[in-house]
């Protein structure tokens, strides 16, 4: 029997999972989530488990204040906040990505800019900001984005962009695919380790793309052809498909 | 036939050997024990063997001066005294891990303290110290930890702490459950490897965690809940669980 | 039945996508392409696929203007120019890669020239120049080599050389046959990772090979007899042969 | 029916090239040699072909002149005097490794010395020189060892000691058997690539072990039980053993 739309899209939740664990985006702590099709005022995620494990009858359902909506009593990640507060500003953002992405952490804690470096990482835009929940939260949290507060002040410097990095701790990435939420965070690990060794050996005169053209190759690299190459590869690694 | 505790504990400890070869942080040469759960003066390790390989056949059972206590025979790490040390004085310390984590290796090496870049390190806590074999043994010695006396100073050093480094060598890391001394001793080869990238990167100005924060992170890392999210994701890695 | 000549080339560029993709010298981006040889005005790559995933009935044939030739009208790689252009006017070349190496991409936006630091990368040649798409097409591409004139533009900074860096986005790397593209690509690659670690540890002091030894170890990298010992170990690795 | 010693020993030289092609110490262009245990002057070692694919079927016996002597006429590796100049001269050696170990490449080509920063790597002793073969041969060689008079070059260079770098191009390593020189070749390895990391962190400053620590350490790794241990992990890993 054919599937659903929708069950199409919570297998390629699935599948963003496990490729971004196999690519060492998330670890076991990241988590990756959609806005819910048919009710834009809900999200749907995994309950609180390492990424690379996932499966269908991991998703629960949430409202923007970060509610389970199902009466499904499986611990939830605690950050799920960060998708509650970005899917509550951003209408058109359909798929959200936190991860602890080494190579990002290195930017989060210097004052170098991440800026990208290369046309497959133009996705992430010319303007990445830093979030540091120090700023409103105190020098004594445990850094987790874990009340509605939180997520919402982390939404506020996020603004209209694709990305913003999370001092100490990692980023957030909000697109409006899957394929392309993954894109993003694929290439921005990359694009990260890339410009950490381009600032180091060039003594910081390193030639980033000009703010036209992350536009032009941010916008190259989401067409739904150019992200499906990718997203056809990366479902063959992990041996699955929305077909399955 | 249900596993009785016991043998469920061995399970796990079997299972961190796998886990922390398979992501490099011991080679053939580092070794995990845990305390003895009702003899809480001895402690149960492998026999000298490349963890990858060991299983519960090669547990053998020791006295806190690092004697084999059940007459076996086959040759034990020379290095068990680093284990017998820290399990004597720290009375809470159910597992401990002794590794040459390669990242940790610049920070024993060189003046830069090895601080918490992110909070998935804050369990190596805000203040790791570096142990130098030389300091009381002189400049002559193969830096292995063979002897009660040995065991004892770097056990001085570590102090109430988790985490110690080894000048030249490695580190030991202490924590109250297999699970917890696996997390720490991944996420602090992660950490060194970021602390590295980002010192350079800029310049000696890097944002750490505050000791706040480390203490904060440090607890939320290790409390049961997150530490079985990434154990349930390593024992899937390498294909055992307490249950086999 | 004995495969044709030909069937064994388009073989060899099968097993040349996938050897790449497994070393991470091209992503879901870079391709391959072979001169037809038959038909020196025409190359011969795949549709617009990853190409971990290429098989033989991804081919398709292209005249120097870019044009597909049989009436296939599945997606062409819009960058297929870049090949188009070196084959144009450089009759020798029957091999073509172009990829997002990354360990180039530092070379390509910082002042440093990538030269051969070692033997193996002879065959990168001692004269690696850097083309900017923005020199004569603006500051507001995305970065692709889209078109005719990108491509002969290109081709123009490669001149006669092996290799030309593609600022923010590249290379691309011209052999006289599959083998030798392979292992100048996958060789280029290692070579760009080890000379920024030089360059860096030896604050920009670092013995490169003279003009004379890049000349004289290309020559031997390129050798039938060496670049087959590599091919033979490549081919085992993604399981396939010119036989198959 | 039981092997007999040389063809266990022919075994190990087997294993001793998938293991260092595993770990990336050997490239598809470095090899493995024992000396002959009846005839110390001739050696063996495969023919040329990739490390990762050789098997006992590929070995060829050697004199000390670099001749074939059993009318094999399958093409020889063509650097086979790097083996023959040590063996003449380092009675004692019984086994030799050429390889492109990368991360020792920067030594061989800046100012800066390569040292044990760890007790695991005393095995390359604490003067390990670097042989230019500019030097002897002029600026335009391919680099290659390829005569009697080049080997002999290196061997003078290498003297006594266990390691020499070849600028430009990777290492000679000499041991005592089989084990010993793929753990020092294995170790060397790790060690430059955490050398070269605390140099650049440290900005030079950076505590390397003693002479006596690295002739203690030294001596600690190549005793039998010790690279026993490794040994027996790197078998399992290529599937692989001496009773196959």
């Amino acid at each position: 029997m054919a599937k659903s739309p929708y069950e199409r899209l919570l297998r390629q939740l699935v599948i963003a999972n496990r490729v971004l664990a196999r690519h060492g985006v998330v670890d076991s702590y990241g988590h990756v989530s959609i806005r819910h099709p048919d009710h834009p005022d809900r999200f749907v995620m995994s309950r609180a488990r390492a990424p690379e494990l996932i499966t269908e009858d991991d998703f629960q359902t949430y409202s923007l204040a970060g509610d389970e909506l199902n009466g499904d009593d499986r611990k939830p990640y605690s950050e799920r906040f960060i998708h509650a507060g970005v899917y509550e500003v951003r209408p058109e953002v359909l798929a959200v990505c936190h991860n602890h992405s080494p190579s990002v952490i290195p930017f989060g804690t210097t004052n170098l800019k991440l800026r990208p470096i290369f046309h497959m990482a133009g996705g992430i835009g010319s303007d990445v900001p830093v979030w540091d929940i120090a700023d409103e939260f105190g020098e004594g949290t445990d850094l987790l984005v874990s009340n509605v507060a939180m997520g919402r002040s982390l939404a506020r410097t996020l603004g209209p962009r694709p990305v913003a990095l999370m001092r100490g701790h990692g980023s957030v990435v909000a697109a409006t695919s899957v394929p392309n939420v993954v894109s993003v965070a694929f290439y921005m690990e990359q694009n990260a380790r890339l410009a950490t060794l381009a600032e180091i050996m060039g003594k910081g005169d390193v030639h980033y793309l000009s703010d036209a053209e992350a536009r032009a190759t941010g916008e190259a690299q989401l067409l739904p052809n150019s992200a499906q190459r990718a997203w056809e590869a990366w479902c063959a690694q992990v041996g699955m498909s929305e077909d399955d």
